[in-house]
C-alpha cells in the first residue's frame, strides 16, 4: 500500500512519466459529491507551466477522465479513478543517459532500489509530473471541504532568497493568480521572476518555499498520538518531489522564542474560543485549534540544471560527467503550489471524514 | 491504529501521566532476538531529567517491565508489551485548574475533542512523560538496527538561539553524555545551559534544535511515492510533544541555494557510489542513497511557564488568568534527544523489516 | 500490525498462557463511554469452565485489571488497555515434551515460523487462554453496540454431532446459562453432555458448531468490496483458535438450493421493507440489510486428548510417540461461545463506527 | 481503503458493470517480474461463460490493458494498472427497475447504504463483472507464486446438489478444462450440466461448491493472531460475489469428528516433517504446515431468476412484483473457479512477500 496514503478518504496513484497516462483512485469519497470532469480539469490546469517562469518543452493537454466512481454527475461512494494521458513524449534523450544518475534526483536511487527495473524515462514514477494525479485526488479534497466551508489555499512565500511581505488571506486569493509565480506580494513577484530568469540563464536553477493555509478548520481534527494533523500533513507533503522540510505556525522559528513569546494566549471574542496570536499554526496536540493552519514547505532548487556536473555511470562503475539536455524550469515552486493546495485538501478531508464531519451520503 | 505506528514493526501505546503507567508494544519484532529488561532499562535511563537543566520535581522510577513476547532472554516473535508503573504522582493542581487550558499546551484541544472525558492530569496522554513509551520502542529497534550495523544518534544543536559548532560523529558521540543539554559543542554546551538557567529565573523556558543521523543506512529504504522514508521519519517525528519542524539534509536552506550548490554529485570511492556533499540528508525520491540520513527537529520553549498568562475558562466561557506552579523544565530539548533517536530508529526499523534486510527469525 | 483488528475501532492483542498475562488493547473507543472493571469481568467470567464440562485443573482467578484509557468511570478516548495475570502456571509439562509437536496444535508451524524461539509453554500464543483478552474487548464493543441498541449473542447448536433444535432469540437468550454447554435446547443440551462426557472416559474429545446473532443491527454496515461484513465478520472469527468454517446465513447449505428457493424477498411490514425469510444471514453484497445477522461457526474436536498419538521430535527429526498429560477440556465448544460473541461484537462495532453511528464523544 | 485488499502485495479495484471499465492496481510487486497483457489475458479469457453452461446475452472481448508499472516486459516495482474497457452494454432494463431491487442482490443494501447515488446499472460496483478485476490481479499473483513452484489450482466439486469424488491434482489439472463446469469428476460434469440446464428451463438457478487447492506452499506462511492465513483467505474468498461460506480441510464436517480422528499425526518422510491426513487444511493455528492447502467455498444459486419474485418498489414504499428479463446464468459456480484460484493466489502471495520469500527485485 506504499502508494496509497490516507485511512478512510484514501488515495492510490499509478503511472509513469512516459508511460501511458497517470492516474489515481480516490477510496472512500461520500456518496452524492456532484463532481464533473470540468471541476478536475480548473485544479489541473493550475499546474499547468506559466509563460515567464515555466520552460518545459513538454507541452501536454492533460484532459481529465474519470473512469469510475461517479454517475449522472455525482459519486456513487465507489472508487473513483481519474487520469490524464500521456501524448506527448520523447523518450530518446533518456535512452541515451540510461546509467548516468542525475544528480539531485531519484535516478539513482530509484535504480539500486528497482534492480534498474524501474522506468527510468522522465524520471519515471519519481517525475513531477506525477503531481498530476495529486491535485485530481486534491480537486475532489476541496470540493468536500467546501462543503463545510473549510478553504484552502497555498502561495509562494519565498522563491531564490526573495522573500514576500506577509499578506491578509483574502489578498493572497486575489493576488496568486495575477503572476506566474503564485506569490501574493506583487512586488517580491516581479523580483522573483528576474532571479529566476536569471538562473535560468546561467543554466542553474532556484528554490523556495510555500505557505499553505486552510481556514475555518474545525477544532478537533487529528488523532493522536501518532495519527496526528501535523505528522500526517507533513507525510503528505514529503510525497510531493523535492520537499525538503516541512514547519508548522512558527516552525523552526519556534526554537529561538521564549515560552512567553511562543504560547499563543486563549481568549473569548464573538463567543468563540480563539488565540490572539497563532504561532502553533493551528495545531496544538497534534488536533486542530480552529485557528487557521499555517504550513510553509521547503523546496529545493529544480536539480536538471545544463551545467556540466560529476556523476558515475552505474553500469561501468566509473567516474562520468554529465550535460542534460533539453529546457527545464529552472523553479518548480509555482508549479507546486497548488499541489501543497491538494495534499493539505486530501489529508483534511481525510480527518474531517474520521471525525464524522461529512455525511456518508451528501444529500 | 491512531495509537499505533508502522507497518511491520508496528509500535502501539498506551498511558496516561497519572494513570497507572505509560506502556508500549511492539508488534513484528524478529524472533531471537537478545533482549533484557535492563538492555531498555538503559535507554529509558538517557531520559531521565538532568542534574543542571530539569527541574520537574517528579522523580519517577521508571524501572521498564516485560509484559510479553519475551522467553528465556530472547524475543519470540510475538508481540512485546513494555511499561513502567508511575508512581509518583500528584494531582491535586491539575484538579484545581481543570477548565483554564494552559496556554500552548494540548489541554483546549483534547477537551474539544474528547468532549472533556480525557484525564486532564499531568496533561494525561499529551504529557511528555508519553516519551518514555516511545524510548522503549526505541530500545528494541535500535538492537535490531545493531544487527546491521545501523547506528542512531541524536543531539542538541540549538538551544535558546545558542548554535552548537559542526561536529563530527564520533565526537558527538562521546561528547553527548559530558554535559546535560546532550550538545557536542561542549563550548556551546555551557552557554546553553547559562540561557536555560536564566529562562528559568525569569520563569519563561526556551526551545531548540536536534539534530538526528543515521550512519551506515543501507540504500533503498523508504517506499514511495507516499511511504517515503522523509515522510514517515517527519510523521514520525510529529508525535514527538513540541515539535514544530522537521527538515532533511540543508532542509529550508537548501530553498536559498541554486541547483548548482545544493545538488550533491556522484563519485566512486573505495568501489562505492557516494556523493561529495550530503545536502539531501541521505534521501533522494523518498529514498535512502547510503549516505547519512540528517534530520532536524525544531522544539518550541516549553508552554509550562511560571508567568502569569491570559486563558479562559472553558466551562463559564470566560476570559481568565493562569499561574502555572510547580516547577518545569525550562527546556525540554535535552529530554527530547533521545526521543528523537528512538523514532528514527523505529522508523528506520520498519523500512528496514520491510526491505527484508532482517530475516524473521534472528539466528 | 499482525496482533492488530479493526479500522476505526482496533483491538491489539499480547500476552502468552505462562507468560506473565494476557492483555489487549482497544483503541478507537469513543469518549464517555462508562465501563469500569466490573463490567468487563462479568464477561470474562463467561469463559470460565463449567463443573459438568470442563476439565482444565488450570484455575486462574482472571481478576480483569484496566491500566489506561478510563477516567472517573468513562473512556477518555485514550488506548484503553486491558488484562489479566497469569497466576496458575505449571510449565514443567511442556519442558518435557518440547521438541514433540502435539498433532492438531499449532506447536509444529510456531516452531517453524519462529525458529524455536516461540514460547512453547502451554501453547503460548497460540493457547486458548488468548480468548480472555479477546472478550475483555467484547465486552467495552458491547457497551457502545448496546447505546444503539444492537445486541449480540452466540450460543452452541451442535455438539459431538448432536443437533439443537431452532430456537427463539429470547429463549436462547434465556437457556444458555442454564447449562454448561450454553445450548438453548435444553435436552440436546443434557445429549450433548453425555457426548462429551463419554469422549472424555475415551480419553478423546469433540467438536461443534457455534452460531452468533446479532439483532437490530442497521442497514448499510460494511465497506465493499473488500471490507465485507461477512469478510470482515469471518477473518475475526478466524482468529479464534479452533474454528475450520464460518457461514452466513444458509451457508453451504445455499449452495444445494435453487435460486427461487434461497432468495429473500422483501416486503413492506410496519412501514419498513423487511425480508420474509433471512437465507442470506443478513448481508447482501456484504452491506448489512437489517435483518439479523446470522453467522455459524465450525470448531474442531479439542486436539489435546489422552490418547497415545504419533508424532515427531522436530529436534532429532525421528518419528515419536505422544502422550499429553493432564486433564483438557473434552470439548471447547461451550468456551468458544463468548469468544464467538466478542469476536463479533468487535467487528460490528468497528462497522458501526466507520458508518458514522456511534459519535466520537457519548453524551 | 475498502476497495483495497493485502498489506505488502496490495489490490485496488475500481469499476462498474456498466461504467467505462473494469480496473485493479497491483501495489508492491517486486521487480523483474516478467509479465505482458498477453499473460493476463490468458487468465481472464478462462473466466469467460462457456457454451452448455452460460447464457448471459453480454459478451465483452475484455481485451486487456496494462496502463502502468511494466517496462519493456518486466514489472518495475511501480503499481500496475491493469483494465478491461466495458463496450456492450445495454442499460435500458435496470432504468426501468430501477426502484425494484432484485431479491438476493445488492440492490436494497447498495441502494440504502449509497442514498440512491450507486450506479444501478448491471448491478454497477455489486455486478459480478467485477470479479474480472480479480483474476488479472490474480494473474501477477500466480506468476510470482510460480517463482517458488506454489501451484493455485481451483476446481467445482459440487453443483445443484451433484457432488463430484475425489480426484487427485494432476487429474483435476487436466480434467477442469475438458468440461463447461470446471469439474475434475466427468461423470459428474455431465450431471452438473444436466442439472444446470433443468434449472434454466425452469427459470430457476443452482449453486454450487468451490474447492480452492495450494500445491508446495512453504511453511510458516500467515501472521497471528489476526492475519492469519485462514482469516484472510475467508476475507478475500467473501470478496467474490454470491459467497456465503469458507471452510479449511475437513471444515464443518471437523465439527462432527472426534479429536483422535480429526488430529493429523506427524510424521517423517524423505527426511521432511509431513502429516499423514491432511484434516486441518494445510493450516495450523493461522500458519501454514507446508501440507496442501485446502479450502471450499459455498456459492450460492443466482439470484436473477426467470421466475415472478416478490420485491418492493423502495421510492412508493409500496409492495411490488419482478421478473427479471433477459437470460442469465442458470449457475455461476464455474465462472467464480477462476476467481476463487486469483484470490487465493493475491492472498498467499501476500503472505510470501511479508514472509520475505520474493526477493524484491527478481533477477
Amino acid at each position: 500500500m506504499e502508494n496509497s496514503f490516507g485511512k478512510l478518504f484514501t488515495i492510490t496513484c499509478f503511472g509513469e512519466s512516459h508511460g501511458r497516462c497517470m492516474g489515481i483512485i480516490v477510496d472512500g469519497c461520500p456518496a452524492g459529491l456532484a463532481i464533473t470532469e470540468g471541476d478536475v480539469q480548473k485544479e489541473v490546469d493550475k499546474r499547468k507551466p506559466k509563460a515567464g517562469v515555466a520552460a518545459t518543452t513538454r507541452v501536454e493537454e492533460d484532459r481529465v477522465e474519470i473512469l469510475s466512481g461517479t454517475f449522472k454527475g455525482f459519486t456513487t461512494g465507489a472508487p473513483i479513478c481519474l487520469l490524464v494521458w500521456n501524448k506527448d513524449v520523447d523518450s530518446r534523450e533518456y535512452e541515451k543517459r540510461r546509467f548516468l544518475p542525475r544528480p539531485g534526483h531519484a535516478d539513482y536511487t530509484a535504480f539500486m532500489k528497482y534492480g534498474g527495473f524501474n522506468d527510468y524515462r522522465g524520471g519515471g514514477r519519481f517525475s513531477g509530473r506525477r503531481t498530476a494525479a495529486l491535485v485530481m485526488a486534491g480537486a475532489i479534497a476541496k470540493k468536500l471541504l467546501n462543503l463545510i466551508s473549510v478553504g484552502v489555499l497555498a502561495h509562494a512565500v519565498e522563491i531564490g532568497g526573495i522573500k514576500a511581505k506577509p499578506t491578509e488571506f483574502d489578498q493572497i486569493k486575489e493576488n496568486i493568480e495575477k503572476n506566474p509565480v503564485k506569490c501574493a506580494d506583487l512586488q517580491a513577484a516581479e523580483e522573483m521572476i528576474s532571479v529566476i530568469e536569471k538562473a535560468r540563464e546561467e543554466g542553474d536553477s532556484v528554490g523556495g518555499i510555500v505557505e499553505g493555509i486552510a481556514l475555518n478548520v474545525p477544532a478537533s481534527l487529528g488523532e493522536p498520538v501518532f495519527d496526528t494533523l501535523d505528522g500526517d500533513l507533513a507525510k503528505a507533503l514529503f510525497a510531493i518531489p523535492a520537499v525538503k522540510g516541512v514547519e508548522f505556525g512558527l516552525g523552526f522559528s519556534a526554537a529561538r522564542k521564549k515560552g512567553s513569546e511562543n504560547n499563543d494566549s486563549f481568549v473569548i471574542k464573538n463567543n468563540k474560543i480563539v488565540t490572539l496570536t497563532n504561532n502553533a499554526g493551528g495545531i496544538l496536540g497534534g488536533i486542530s485549534n480552529s485557528m487557521p493552519i499555517l504550513v510553509r514547505v521547503a523546496i529545493k532548487p529544480t536539480p536538471s540544471i545544463a551545467k556540466n556536473q560529476k556523476t558515475v555511470n552505474i553500469k561501468n562503475m566509473e567516474n562520468a560527467r554529465l550535460v542534460i539536455k533539453g529546457r527545464h524550469d529552472a523553479c518548480i515552486v509555482p508549479r507546486a503550489v497548488p499541489v501543497v493546495e491538494s495534499m493539505m485538501a486530501v489529508t483534511l478531508c481525510d480527518f474531517v471524514i474520521r471525525a464524522g464531519l461529512i455525511p456518508k451520503v451528501i444529500k
